[in-house]
């Protein structure tokens, strides 16, 4: 996907779960739609900015996730079409899904302090990182009704905390109006563990104290499209040594 | 659908969702019940007013979604028996239906600012906008325990702001007392990053504050009743060159 | 049924839902079972008081309701016994159930406006109205915290509201301990807008800013037993010229 | 079940539902796993505090409900487990389940009014009542920071209340820690109308106005093993004369 | 599983449901399901600390839990994985999942009263206690505006509660941002009125008052891998003497 400055992504997040009834199909059957569907995510990826996630083990509602990130909507509405029409399909619900876009950000336009250039809105870049976490998140009106100082001065002290924990990665999209949700964070790391101490550092902080909800959130392990669908059908689950 | 002034209409979006044994069925059994549905759907078109929109990868929970309107709430009735008749019917279901009807606006008519003349309440004109921008809405009881004029304040703030964004249409209906919900709101546009800023600009208005809920929202690509369904068979979708 | 004055009687509203695959089976096979659970019905409508209504393309989560009311739990247990006991009945889910009673209003028996000779309580007499509104009504605790002369205003504003939307007929049930709602509404008319306007205008009053739920609200049109069931296999679509 | 003065009790309350597909299937067969079922039941009633109620009618996601009470734990895993291990489980689900234990009542024994006899709430005695109100309790954590007199205070006001309904039997057993609710709550009385007139009245109490919440409330029936299985089958439903 | 001190574990509690379809299958089939899946449980448990629990009886939505602790993310996917590669797989479910890590407590750091040694974070060490009692917490907002010395006393007044009940184990999970809750309780003790009394008297406690939520909560019952699954299919379930 070529990189056009200036111009905002439509980003998506589609979240897999496969019925118990495809695991009864013969392993030879299974074998072969997996690897249809590994074709058709494989053929997008050569042509769009498409990350795969297992969530195998790490929440019990869903299996697998797919990022997309386009700057046209129907390249997101054509790829999740391609797979809808793939055989695993007819065995395969979406529990979770979550439409954003990017935008340049006021709070990060204006905050001054360490860090500033960690963060391109406009512009996501999934990296490489082997962690990601992700979760919807909706103010109360409250938070609005502030001030924009108030609100800077807020976003000043989330995002001063956010650099204190460097190995950690935060993509910002924005959902008003497109779906439930006002945004939808990514965060990347390799280290859950510094995660988990970053978010419970910033509960008392008065951005946090103005959250309607945050939930689900979702711990994403990074594979590519094989590995990810090896791992629904048990085959990498070899017991390390 | 003669228009018939003076008379309120009733207005339903129905979405749909196909169950995914669906995707398991021959091909050409696929094909025969899509031609038999879309048949269905246009032969209401030429009768009424039926819009039709794809959901495909904009959520997970439904695939698409029609737009009825009419004078006579069994006209209704019969086009959604009439869709229920059909063979795709034994795996569809309907995971959100909204009911609402036309009504003149107390805050409209009281409003002098500019655009008023783009409202017309009691007979809804669905545009051939590319993207509509459907959700439920039920306002805080206290909402209601402000004064008329408390009231018209925040609607006459709320309309002003809308109208920064001429790109955007926005159709209001009722539902108090026939559904869940109190106001269905739909809007067109053919900018999905321009609705998404006029409603992150509207949170700070008073109208937001007094707001119940106002999700699910869903995003709805139009289309014409053979595009929506060849949306659902993963036909349309070929890779873009 | 014969009337017993004075005594309760016992309300039953059951909303059913046919499983996308019924509309799988072969069509003299649905005519059949369509017409044994005809039977069913009808035979209880000649020994109690049954009322038949449809909510295909009202409401997404039902296709039908069954009203019931008599004197004894037993009639009501049985009737539903009996359905279920129909070969339709391999198909069917109740997604909603309100159990209620009559009971004499204390807030009508005080109130000295017009129209109060249209309210009786103890014994319901459904009419032959069009459209009947049903929902689920549970006051917050706070409203039980007022003086019996402040919830005595309440009513008489609410009433007094009400009578000026003649056309509109309410019956008032009470479920107190008996199921989770604490009381189950209906409204008949024959004018839709009329009902929409009155609960709109409702909103502002005392009342209803006491109110904890109203919701789920059925929009459900009556029919005969053989036109709610005929409407459910798509029969009745017939598009009006 | 022999008595054990001082020793608490295991209570259960398990509700039980037949997916539709199993009216699917011929009548002899469902005959045969009705009467094994039966079998498992009446063979714990032998040797446990067994009580078998059916909701067919009086709710719409439940059928049946199977009250145990055991001092000991297993005795409830085993019996559960019994019956899922008839042929009748391929059919059923669990939709509610409550688990509680009894325990002396801090505010009974420091009440001093009218009818402190007739509650036992070490060693449960199931009457022989022809209906069950059955509800999961929790209070507000406000209550909790009431004071010992003012608690006490609102219970003897809810007990003198109770009191003026002799003919309704009062459950409470205690479910903190142990499941989702904090109690569980089982009336037993053989007029419905009763019931809902006290709960009805209440309502203004102290207490009640520190519920968190108080649903769902199952209205249940009284029946022997035999008449709750025939009731599913729709065989006692024969129209009364 | 090698003690590494210093170290941060991941610990995941998986609850399974057996779909009731599973109960039709020929009691051979279901044998040789079981049995495969024991082993593919027995096979994790010599390498990884891994527990099992039965719920059969205690709730209606779940029928065991398999508890995980691993100093590595990618065996808890893997052992997931593993089971979901067994045939029993095609017919179970995991309604609840619940991931977390251990970590430091600083409120334990700082308690200076009786019993602490029995609190070690980092590495958690299951006993051999007959039941335990999982839920997920979340504290409302306003706990954590509190100053430290605010939330160090709540917590003292806490722990202090705690220790008078000599005969339950607390295990303290963390999950912030890395599932829905902030943290994951395991309760570990042989008498489940001792829990129920433990936490109907830390209601009036300052650090109950400040909890979000703590449902849904699970009674397990510790058993074998072999014991675990024979409860699911009614094996186990002979009447006692």
């Amino acid at each position: 996907m070529e990189h056009q400055p200036g111009r905002r992504q439509y980003v998506k997040f589609t979240f897999f779960k496969l019925m118990p009834e495809w695991r009864r199909l013969a392993e030879r059957e299974r074998d072969r739609q997996l690897a249809e569907f590994r074709e058709a995510v494989e053929g997008w990826s050569e042509r769009a900015l498409v990350r795969c996630y297992s969530t195998i083990g790490t929440r019990g509602d869903v299996d697998f996730m797919i990022w997309q990130v386009s700057y046209d909507l129907a390249d997101v509405q054509q790829m999740v079409g391609a797979l809808m029409g793939t055989a695993l399909a007819g065995w395969l619900t979406t529990p979770y899904s979550y439409l954003s876009m990017t935008k340049s950000s006021q709070y990060v336009e204006k905050y001054s302090g360490p860090g500033r250039d960690r963060f391109t809105r406009l512009s996501l870049a999934p990296g490489e990182h082997k962690y990601l976490f992700v979760y919807p998140l909706t103010k109360v009106r409250e938070w609005y009704g502030l001030s924009k100082d108030e609100r800077q001065e807020a976003m000043n002290q989330h995002i001063a905390i956010g650099h204190t924990y460097p190995s950690v990665k935060l993509n910002t999209t924005y959902s008003f109006g497109l779906d439930d949700q006002e945004f939808v964070l990514a965060f990347e790391t390799d280290e859950p563990g510094d995660f988990l101490d970053l978010v419970q550092e910033l509960r008392p902080s008065m951005s946090s104290a103005y959250t309607e909800t945050d939930v689900p959130i979702f711990t994403c392990v990074a594979a590519t499209a094989a590995g990810m669908l090896e791992a629904l059908a048990g085959k990498r689950q070899a017991v390390p040594a």
